[in-house]
């Protein structure tokens, strides 16, 4: 008999199966449920049970994580098995907005369960594995039952008591990613556009290229949190001395970018949008770029 | 009596004078130039020469490396110099774009002066250190002729013999970079949009997660490659096995960047453009998510 806590998985899509093939790995009694049942076949062969109903998993185990394709799957789901969640913890690691966590939250507290949110940094290869890391907010103390449990899935990080900061810092960490990519593959177009020119050899090249440029970051979010603490009506602070740079040099480093996609055939789109913002602030009489006045122009309305 | 040879640098912004200050730290007899002289002051104090004039500089070494604000400036400043340039080198430094780097050279060539275009990827503070490497494009012949020297500013890459890649590769890596801290700023605000987020504990978690992120693009760019081989009328590659992705999770997911962007009161036209290019494939009825057809929507032109 385990002495690890007894787990149940409602949703067996690629992260589903991953995140309860970890419990299994790591020793958890684990009960899943899946609308299509074949999705839990492999699973149930390394020893999970295979419940008949989203209900009889509720049932099965003190905690229940819940991994589908969106919030109105898990309703649709749920609802149905509503009387089983009372005096039960749900995590929810449905991808969503903070507005569906925090409704979600709200509907499970109605139901009498205990109710986290998660997002996991992971892709369903890597959960289980050192480096995957899922987010959560809720009340702290149901955390703090279920955390032992949760390492399993990845290392455990506790945000808030607020549901949606959850599903917020994931999302926004989504956002880095994809716009991340988005320039991968702009300048792969562009490199590719020269007829010597190679994916795979600019990628060589890439890849070293930005991950020292993130060491930058840090730096750059101390300029944004002691602006966070400026009157949002007087200036925006300034950069760290690190970061000083004049907002000429880089409006025209950017211009350089914007002209050079447009000669290679590429889309810039994201360029000349980015070459008027910067237009914009010089009009205004900003004359260094700093990352406080990029935040400040991002938002559109003050918190 | 140094065995290194000697070098000119003409230009001393502050990455004009992080390459002399390397040159001088390699043992390189080093003359430099910049129209405001006192730019020159600390260089001089570390033993390099000052010249009187471009021209001057010119005639001091047989190689010259230039980094000045623009390609106009270049020619301004090298022009009344040109009867000194026969029979030397010149390593423009200068950021610039493809064209105007082709132009340069043949200008330069015009003059009599072997010419290797050059992209540095470092900033100031890094030039010379390990990390740093600066990108070279034009005659192979003039590469190997002065590597030795070129590698005291960062590791020395050929590119090929078109003085326009190196600037390409160069712009290009700026404008991964420049997407890629966009995403940073854009996820930022979002982030500190919650009053329990900050921007230092967000990029403790960002910086990790890109870096970790940046290991799949080896995978992307072999897809792009092969595709590069395909029939440009015919169907894109597919994606690796490791990266193949449902089309309608991807635009899912991002829908959910844009809502949170919009609720959280972020400037969200990225994400807008996103959705609306993820329904364009939708529509022409694509079903994969892959690289080979992200590039290929990237070109406003078959090459």
């Amino acid at each position: 008999m385990s002495s690890k806590a007894p787990v149940s998985v409602i949703g067996l899509g690629d992260m589903g199966r991953a995140l309860a093939g970890a419990l299994l790995a790591a020793g958890h009694p684990t009960t899943v449920w899946n609308r299509s049942a074949d999705k839990a076949d492999e699973l149930v062969a390394r020893g999970a049970v295979r419940a008949a109903s989203a209900e009889e998993a509720l049932l099965a185990s003190p905690l229940t994580l819940v991994c589908l394709l969106d919030y109105d799957t898990n309703r649709a789901v749920l609802e149905p098995a509503v009387g089983a969640l009372r005096g039960r913890a749900l995590v929810n690691l449905t991808n969503g907005t903070p507005d569906e966590a925090r409704e979600a939250e709200k509907w499970a507290a109605g139901a009498g369960a205990d109710y986290l949110d998660g997002g996991i940094m992971a892709i369903p290869a890597t959960v289980g594995t050192p480096g995957a890391f899922v987010l959560y907010s809720g009340a702290e103390r149901h955390f703090a039952a279920h955390r032992e449990t949760l390492e399993a899935l990845g290392a455990a990080k506790y945000l808030g008591a607020d549901a949606g900061i959850a599903p917020l810092y994931d999302l926004a960490l989504l956002s880095a990613m994809d716009m991340m990519f988005a320039g991968f593959f702009h300048s792969v177009a562009m490199a590719t556009s020269h007829e010597e020119g190679s994916a795979g050899g600019f990628t060589e090249l890439l890849v070293p290229w930005l991950t020292s440029m993130t060491q930058v970051m840090p730096a750059f979010a101390a300029d944004v949190d002691a602006d966070l603490d400026a009157d949002p009506n007087g200036p925006a602070a300034g950069a760290g001395p690190a970061l000083a740079q004049g907002l000429d040099v880089v409006l025209a480093g950017t211009q350089n970018m914007l002209r050079a996609a447009r000669d290679a055939g590429v889309r810039a789109d994201f360029f000349e949008r980015a070459v008027a913002e910067l237009e914009e602030r010089a009009a205004d009489g900003v004359t260094e770029y700093t990352g406080p006045e990029t935040v400040r122009r991002l938002r559109t309305r003050r918190s």
